[in-house]
């Protein structure tokens, strides 16, 4: 969890959410229930439980199934974390050794997909027939971008477009459905919900495009992981987009992303010509463009201490270095 | 498909079923889409989504629900299979060569994901909370028992209650549940929900022990893979646990379980041995006796076509050879 004021409004809330969460990781086998529960406790800034909670105090919603939504909400992106770690063969997340690494990817897929089913059935809770189909078809749109991603064009025919589409449904998606679900719990007019919608769309562009920054100029204790990942693995994220356009002749990227040559050496050298490009500097205006815009639609909602903790959270997105 | 005249009963709804679970695998990527409809074409009985149309029409149900529900039903069942398959690392299911052993297992864990998901937004399409609680549920269940079997006692200490609760979360929570849904759709009385769940969870018990039972007698042509395969995986099904009653002290089944020796020629021995002991015939008695049950069961509801269809869907599953 993160020190910023808009989380101390629901603080008990968000314990409350992650008492259910472990309860729901109880199986009747404790060897089991003890992994998956420290699966859960490696943290993570429950930014999306925070969001649903925050949309679903702008109106009436029952305080139990706001909780719930909270839960599912988290729970997916943790069932989410777990299989990708999986398939890239992540060692570490949060500077915690992830799951893959400790149990056999057999055992892996299926803790994973017990996460996706008590998320589904935590949804389920909410008794509302709306949030559970926008939760549903989130969870295809998160998996069907993944997928889409295994079957991608060459890296040197991706546009921003592409990149903008991947991120939506990797990371955006899913705070636009907690803020969006969180405003159908509250039972607010459409229109409001759907500038809610809008607000966690562009948060969670923001969000990711900082993430994929951060993978170039992190720190490396702070982000758990070494820098240029995206770019080992061949993945070309905004940084590296906007230093193409303006670098197209730079062989080192070449040798990178097609891995040719002593890759090491090529890596360490073409995340710096990144960072020193102003390629940083340029992602980062794209993402406060964002948060501008997601500010913007906030502010179409009437004046609310929750939609005062939300303003703020969307300046704490741009501003975090970790 | 099967052919017996149960299925005559609701082969045009069948058909739309196929028609939407294929829809439902159409992505903006034309060759992952192939991929995943070739998968669902794959066959298999369609057992599941039958039960549920079924149970459905014995009361007032609403088509386009009764199909939601079945579809939902079928691509849960088949979102387990692509998983089970990469996990135990099959290379044929019914004969076909399966989704991991033609793609990576990144890919094959996200389209089991994807079709997860897909399941998942086709049972919130019944717009019944219950029945999305209940679908939910049965995932948790399913996941579950996949995971305490990886977190299981040897087989020594096995039970036969072990091994029914284990074919009850495989497998009959399924059957269990599509039959429940069925008739919470139509509108049923409590009582006769309970019946309904009573016969679907014991028929799919029977369809397990079944299933277990062909392991060691089927036609390897006609079940698409090589028998004994349970035993070569260390798995103790039910033909085994009898024999292992009558004949603890043979050797060959520790040297094929705990691995000694040369584990292909004990393997075919033992496979033999346990076929000539009875414990075939056995097993069928049990699931027969299930099936007694689960007939007693529906005969508590009104007479009705779809009733009688399902008493004949009962006979089906003993009666099966492949």
């Amino acid at each position: 969890m993160i020190a910023i004021s808009a989380f101390e409004t629901i603080a008990e809330d968000l314990a409350q959410v992650e008492q259910k969460m472990r309860q729901s990781m109880v199986t009747p086998n404790k060897a089991l229930s003890d992994v998956l529960a420290c699966l859960l406790s490696s943290g993570g800034k429950r930014l999306r439980p925070a969001l649903a909670l925050l949309a679903s105090r702008l109106g009436q919603a029952e305080t139990g199934k706001a909780l719930s939504l909270a839960g599912a909400v988290e729970l997916l992106h943790t069932a989410t974390l777990v299989h990708d770690d999986l398939i890239d063969n992540s060692l570490l997340r949060r500077g915690r050794v992830t799951l893959n690494a400790q149990w056999s990817s057999g055992a892996t897929v299926l803790a994973g997909d017990l996460i996706f089913a008590q998320s589904a059935s935590m949804a389920a809770e909410t008794q509302n027939v709306r949030v559970i189909a926008i939760f549903a078809q989130t969870l295809v749109t998160i998996c069907q971008g993944e997928l889409s991603q295994l079957f991608s064009v060459p890296w040197r025919q991706q546009t921003k477009e592409d990149y903008y589409r991947r991120i939506y449904a990797k990371t955006a998606s899913l705070f636009a459905a907690a803020t969006e679900m969180g405003g159908i719990l509250a039972g607010l007019p459409e229109i409001q919900v759907q500038a809610l919608r809008e607000y966690g769309r562009t948060l969670g562009m923001a969000f990711q495009i900082i993430d994929d920054v951060l993978d170039f100029v992190g720190d490396e204790g702070k982000i758990g992981k070494p820098v240029g990942g995206d770019l080992r693995q061949g993945i070309v994220t905004l940084p590296a987009m906007i230093y193409l356009c303006q670098a197209p002749q730079d062989e080192g990227v070449v040798d990178v992303l097609d891995r040719r040559g002593n890759q090491d050496g090529a890596l360490t050298e073409l995340v710096a010509r990144i960072v020193e490009s102003g390629a940083i500097q340029a992602s980062y205006a794209e993402a406060e463009e964002f948060v501008r815009q997601g500010k913007d639609a906030l502010l179409s909602l009437p004046a609310h201490p929750a939609r005062a903790a939300m303003l703020e959270m969307a300046d704490y997105v741009t501003a975090r270095r970790t």
